[in-house]
């Protein structure tokens, strides 16, 4: 825990703001970005240029007065030992460089651009608690969301569950007693280790950008197909997000 | 399937709105709105009255001119017989009522307000895809990220898994595997079935909504609480959404 007596009194607001497009920011996000008087943004350590750019596109289109900006840089994750300890340590170190970004500001009320809900796959409600500040959290679309409008379909079968799993997981089998399942954080198409004729992929990359990529079909006849569309997409981007939904066709 | 050949070319906008409150909405959803010619909107039937007005009270603050309401009321779905019989029969039914107050506008963009998103145990897509005409969706926040946001609480731990699943299911018994689910569409407070020292939970109705109530706790601490504060909240507005986040405490 950071000493955050010299911070004063202010309150955290972690605002989500879809999967980058700018027409995702709800009206309650625009609200509180307005509401701020410090407005925490990374300067550089994230990879994904477009992604920088579009959070100065939000703020330049939800602002209705200039509000003043606390840059940090995203610090560089020791992979070399344990997982955990590792990513702990990250957080660390994440928090206290948003310490010393508001710090000198004295404000009290921060908001900080999200990207999807801070509720999914994301560490800012965990960096935050670190700062023992008040933290209030703005939803915002999730890239689930955005890959099932996209592709006009259900998440679930009608009173079916839906699993929200990772790559990773993905990995050490297909979840048993699953229909249905979405996976998130998949750098290396896991579905390639499935049983390809048993499934129906929707799949989406840069879901809700200008740049959107979307494949569905059998796994069967889009596996390679999304595989080649995904490496040729990443080279040319220099990133990808991509997110996909996995239903088996049949028991 | 109903015969659209008298319905010309239009396209039907499934759009997002949240969980009721007006600022939910997305600027995506706002400018999909304003640019329908025809906005479908159900007239009674719907027991919830506050939703009701809570459709109208965000179309005043969203549309920036009049746009002609076509109305029509909800059938009453027959559950003497078979479940998914009566189901289809009910969606056939409300499809035919959408083209009976559709058709006569010869519109070329229709739009229809969903509570949360589309994808998410919600008929909208189904009965929709009766009318065989092109189809958009808008996603829009789910009660999932309202319930979180509003706990400050992340729905998965760092990297597991999470399940979506329905109070129907889970009294068949908490799904193996699982340390977190989300419990939708229940109307029994079916967590009681689960042993209460085993899990935590962070329980949310009317989430977003001005009357919205939230517990969170050790289930064996507020599980009785629950029950109670639903019973209640329930006879007072005569009607209630509720839903809730498990997390397994200990294996």
């Amino acid at each position: 825990m950071i000493d955050t007596r010299k911070l004063g009194t202010y309150r955290l607001n972690l605002i989500g703001i879809g999967t980058g497009n700018p027409d995702h920011v709800t009206a309650q996000a625009a609200k509180a970005l307005n509401a701020a008087d410090l407005i925490l943004i990374p300067r550089k350590g994230e990879s994904k240029a477009d992604l920088a750019d579009l959070r100065l596109q939000i703020l330049s289109q939800v602002l209705t007065r200039p509000i003043p900006l606390a840059e940090f840089d995203y610090p560089t994750r020791d992979a070399s030992g344990d997982y955990e300890t590792g990513v702990n340590d990250w957080h660390d170190e994440i928090a206290r460089r948003w310490h010393a970004a508001i710090a000198p500001h004295e404000p009290r009320e921060v908001a900080l651009l999200v990207w999807g809900d801070p509720s999914l796959y994301d560490s800012t409600l965990r960096i935050a608690s670190r700062l023992g500040a008040e933290t209030r959290v703005i939803p915002g679309l999730t890239s689930i969301q955005v890959l099932t409008a996209a592709h006009g379909v259900t998440l679930n079968e009608i009173g079916r569950p839906v699993i929200i799993t990772t790559g990773r997981q993905l990995r050490d089998g297909w979840p048993e007693g699953a229909e249905t399942a979405v996976v998130m954080l998949d750098g290396q198409c896991s579905f390639q280790t499935l049983d390809a004729e048993r499934f129906h992929i929707w799949w989406g990359a840069y879901v809700g950008m200008k740049e959107e990529l979307l494949i569905a079909g059998k796994l069967f006849d889009v596996g390679t197909q999304i595989v080649e569309t995904r490496a040729k997409a990443r080279a040319e981007h220099g990133w990808i997000m991509d997110i996909y939904l996995l239903r088996q066709v049949s028991k």
